[in-house]
């Protein structure tokens, strides 16, 4: 997998000016929206429109299982992946009701859970029947780590295609914070223990386990710490490798992306190191309760507005923040010009 | 004004421990909807609800002058209180943007404008025409707070009556950060400095020209520290007096209220000091760019979800806040407990 196999364009700032300029010419103090401004602008950069359209929503939900959940990580069993994935098509789920509500649609990838379904609402993708065991070797070979990263860029092509204008990441992988843990420790060269977390809920005895089972993972497999996709290849997932996948595929054909929970900015970093043009495509959103999240996004540079200490994944923290690319395109677009309300600009106290 | 004049009773525990089961048997590890579980058990804590009816909603905005403005603590003059006030009748303004966005109603509240408006769309709620200077004398006399209070009080009455199911406040009142900041800085016992901003961008001479003004005030109306009424009446403005009237009304009548921006949030403040049932009541959405925003924040053990830099006022940030308590509610009815889900419970380690 070699990054200059793809092209991606900077931000088109021709437009962004235009914004900018739009913006500073609406009835408000300088600035004052804050982020939605910034929102606003980038949409724009993305996608060349000076109104952008983002009216049809998608989250793409990666589903796979992870080898390591043999060594006991994890409260819940391998077949849990299996039967969430299951129930996403049944409308029942927390992404579904989010989804709903967001008038978004989801797309369920199986891209490797240790089940076949044979169904038509889940898209078949699977590399395989989840991953190796990381405590005894690497979680994929190259060949398996380049094809899920090309299922994400694919499915980027297709949605684009589709008419999607905004895209939520989401995953379901018992066991993946494990991973996620496992591969920002490296790519972050911090120590393991500031890393991993309970996830939902593990005792003090199983959160010490987890951590022994990604220092050993890490000390098997000796991931070259300067080769993000290595490090990926070695102790990710399925689901982290698709949505480094979208994320590289949302900056080739420019459709904006929002990170939701840690597994998806784990694979943020990966994709950013691995090309750093990425991450003008990328957005934060929801600050997860998950202790790495906040390491990960510090050290992208990146600030999630939604504060709400969830820790569902499946895609809801950024489904969640869809309304909030809304409202801030809805206010750009209908807002007043200092022109139309008769006033000269102001920079009021307030 | 005597606390003992009114009757708030305390949430509804009963239907709050009847919600929690419904959360906790939905298909999801316990508690992963974080604060969105908080938002619903407090909504139903407070209509007394299974499932809270929060579809219809109100921003009401207070506007007034503020004597203090004549001291030259903000780029604007008095007149652009009036303007903006008259904006948001012509459909314009931000907060008008976002509450149409939002599909909530506006109330536009002259409650101490220095201007009359003979306007349908304005309540006419005066108590005067502004503030007198607070570096020179009281900004209201006992009579005119008491009022002002009331005015707020007056109007949860109608909202209720209405059928209202969620609030937001707002306010438009030039100098308002000042009257503001002067009166977290006595009631937290803070340096004026800390409390202190630049608003929407005062220059360095401007900000410790704000600062002198406010000590001034401070060291001439000797507020009495342990009286938050005193302290409003005799540093505050009439917006801040009728925002803790919506405080207090909204514990009596028992709606859900949104703390907005700064000026919001003081007035949360007085209201608490003054009477802590009413702290059950409010809700914290938008943390406000103004620095002594998160110290009145954190005084308060409150917590903002909504983190957008934004510093416009007129109730844009609670409004923006709406959406994040219908999807509360909404998840909370429609999504799959365990039983239909056909799982046992679990604590997935995600």
């Amino acid at each position: 997998m070699s990054k200059y196999s793809f092209k991606i364009n900077e931000l088109d700032y021709k437009i962004m000016n235009k914004v900018q300029e739009r913006l500073d010419n609406l009835t408000k103090p300088l600035g004052s929206l804050g982020m939605l401004e910034e929102l606003v602008k980038r949409l724009s950069g993305i996608s060349s429109e000076l109104y952008p359209d983002i009216s049809k929503k998608k989250v793409v939900i990666m589903c796979a299982d992870n080898g390591v959940v043999d060594e006991g990580i994890s409260q819940s069993g391998k077949d849990i992946t299996s039967i969430v994935t299951k129930n996403f098509t049944k409308g029942i789920t927390g992404i579904n009701v989010l989804s709903n509500f967001a008038n978004a649609e989801i797309l369920i990838v199986d891209i490797g859970v240790e089940n076949d379904f044979n169904s038509k609402k889940i898209l078949n993708r699977k590399i395989a029947m989840g991953t190796k065991n990381i405590t005894k070797e690497p979680a994929m070979s190259q060949r398996e780590v380049e094809r899920a990263i090309e299922v994400g860029i694919s499915i980027m092509k297709d949605l684009k295609k589709e008419g999607v204008g905004l895209v939520a990441t989401g995953e379901m992988g018992i066991g993946n914070t494990t991973t996620s843990s496992a591969i920002a420790s490296v790519l972050i060269k911090k120590p393991v223990e500031e890393m991993t977390g309970r996830g939902a809920g593990l005792t003090k005895e199983g959160l010490q386990r987890k951590k022994e089972v990604i220092k050993k993972a890490i000390l098997i497999n000796k991931p070259d710490e300067n080769n993000p996709i290595d490090v990926l290849r070695k102790l990710g997932g399925y689901d982290i490798a698709g949505i480094v996948g979208l994320y590289i595929g949302a900056a080739i054909y420019r459709l904006p992306i929002l990170i939701d929970g840690f597994i998806s900015v784990v694979a943020a970093l990966v994709a950013i190191i691995f090309e750093p043009k990425v991450k003008s495509f990328i957005f934060a959103t929801h600050a997860s309760a998950e202790p790495g999240n906040k390491i990960v996004m510090d050290f992208l540079g990146l600030k999630p507005f939604l504060h709400l200490d969830m820790r569902l994944g499946e895609g809801t923290g950024a489904t969640l923040a869809f309304n909030i690319f809304d409202a801030a395109v809805y206010t750009y677009k209908n807002m007043g010009t200092f022109k139309k309300a008769k006033i000269k600009k102001y920079i009021p106290l307030k």
